[in-house]
């Protein structure tokens, strides 16, 4: 039996994202595991408002932001002329990268696409083929980086370990921790809970357990403690952005938990693909404030006094001298070696 | 117009505990704000239960065991020999002090209303009225402490101070400020909401702010990310037990947030009416494990995986060289000089 041909099938960009003939798709993480409801978007400005609505997080925001500029290319192709098209690109990619400013991965994937776009346009092919063609090729080079990064991270995680986690790492911790499956060594993970969306407690949690490794919650006030127990054989996070002088910013309450383990010797471990080379120090580093009214609520119900007001910085830097090893596609480094990342590369 | 002579009226204790002719009755501090309910207990056994389930917090446990004696002697009274009340009360003291076995406080106030059951079985006076005169006087002297506690601790915030607090510290916080406020000087609040029981976002939010104190709310991950950017001037915390040498048992998330001060060059000011005589060093303080169902939880809806188990550790312990100022109701002492607190005493 074969596929009816005149379906048209998604394009899995990845399995949060879906690039459909009439729109965008992208699963709602914030309701995730209790409902598994997609949000539809039908341009690339409802893309952007769901990044901002935080319906995606971590790498997902990528994918979007990908599936967002194919979505303008199919638009930018009904219009007039070349100029025209170039621009509505161009703002249609500026629009993404405003979302969220922090993570450099909307910026650096929205780079690549309008330069795509700048191509299709001199050679005159319609924008919405080269365009998703691309987004689909710098979905799979980040999974494919992830697991090549995943690889190079397992080294580090010894035989028996516990590793604590925080927030939502999504496939850096997974492909780290597969590999450590893979490589025959027993691993245990802890979570925080990560307040306020609790991406800890309801994506970590759920995915880590999903793989076979035997996963704990603790609330983010915990860490410490746990450390002094020598509970914690090592703490693990992503980086949304690292500055090249081995700055890491990541989702706050990275920073005190990684001031913890320096106190109590436990190794810190930040991975990312690769360093900014866009951020030679932290304050090259836009860090996004939100909403304080979040912090005030818990899955949108109300679990603070109501005479009290809110305070939401979503991220924090932390300062080299607490990161043990930086991971990266390309192997190992310590936060004061970054350059070597992109040694024999011009600059 | 007077009051009707024959209506019974209750003994206020404290604002959260009421020991009436029928019961004693506590406020349900785990549904305050939101709610405000009275957990009505008609022996000790159900006080010790309700301590259990936290439906009352900080000093709140204090003056429940305090009620829950009142109700053992009441008891005890229709007991045929003085024997019999005795082992009575001794069993009824046991039951409570084994509720919740890190902070002091049910310890010592059980201790005083044994010693005075002796004194009136001695004498042959009726225990209900001596121990329920001893409890209410137990909890007088407890808030005058407090009292005295806070003015010394007064002196420790300067003008124009961003106070960061931890929990619940109830009277200890609000005396002392309380007595910034009487000194004439400006203090901001910030509470981290204190996960899985949200104490700082419905119980210390709601009565800072009603103080007149200009209070925001971070979650628990947050104080270092503030502390990097010289938004807290103190830490300020209750403890559950400060040890003769210094060590701060507290809160679990107490010690990231002290380790975060220090190495923010943040004062840690740990705020206990006495240190414990009976705990020379960390290891005499039993840490309570409560079910780590309750970090699966937020106020009583489900917000994590079903895949993952939690682990909930109530208290941490701070060593002291993360603890600035220890002040009791004696005056401000190092953590490293905590004999002088009795000195003149015998041991």
């Amino acid at each position: 039996m074969t596929d009816p041909v005149d379906v048209p099938v998604p394009t899995i960009i990845s399995q949060n994202v879906l690039i459909e003939p009439d729109a965008v798709r992208i699963l709602d993480r914030r309701v995730f595991p209790f409902e598994k409801t997609w949000v539809t978007c039908r341009n690339h400005e409802e893309v952007a408002k769901a990044i901002e609505d935080m319906v995606t997080q971590s790498s997902g925001p990528l994918f979007a932001a990908a599936g967002g500029m194919t979505l303008a290319a199919r638009d930018a192709d009904r219009l007039a002329g070349a100029d025209e098209r170039r621009e509505f690109m161009a703002a249609a990619g500026r629009r993404l990268v405003d979302t969220r400013k922090t993570n450099n991965q909307i910026r650096d994937v929205v780079a690549q696409l309008l330069e795509v776009t700048g191509t299709a346009l001199d050679t005159g092919e319609p924008l919405a083929e080269a365009v998703e063609r691309a987004a689909v090729a710098a979905g799979e080079r980040y999974l494919s980086r992830s697991r090549v990064m995943g690889e190079h991270a397992a080294v580090l995680i010894p035989d028996g370990a516990t590793v604590l986690t925080h927030c939502w790492a999504e496939s850096y911790i997974t492909e780290t921790l597969a590999a450590v499956l893979r490589s025959g060594k027993r691993v245990e993970a802890i979570c925080t809970e990560t307040r306020p969306y609790l991406q800890g407690a309801r994506l970590t949690s759920e995915s880590l357990a999903e793989m076979g490794v035997p996963t704990r919650l603790i609330t983010d006030g915990m860490a410490a403690h746990l450390m002094s127990r020598g509970q914690i054989t090592r703490f693990v996070t992503a980086a949304d952005r690292i500055t090249m002088d081995g700055h890491v910013v990541n989702k706050v309450g990275t920073l005190q938990i990684a001031i913890s383990a320096h106190a109590f010797d436990v190794p810190y471990v930040a991975l990312v693909q690769a360093p900014d080379r866009q951020a030679p120090s932290a304050d090259a580093v836009e860090l996004e404030d939100r909403d304080g009214d979040e912090v005030l609520h818990t899955l949108g119900r109300r679990t603070a006094s109501h005479r009290v007001t809110g305070i939401y910085p979503a991220f924090d830097i932390t300062p080299p001298r607490y990161v043990r090893t930086i991971v990266t596609d390309r192997g190992r480094f310590s936060p004061q070696d970054l350059e070597s990342y992109y040694a024999g590369e011009r600059a």
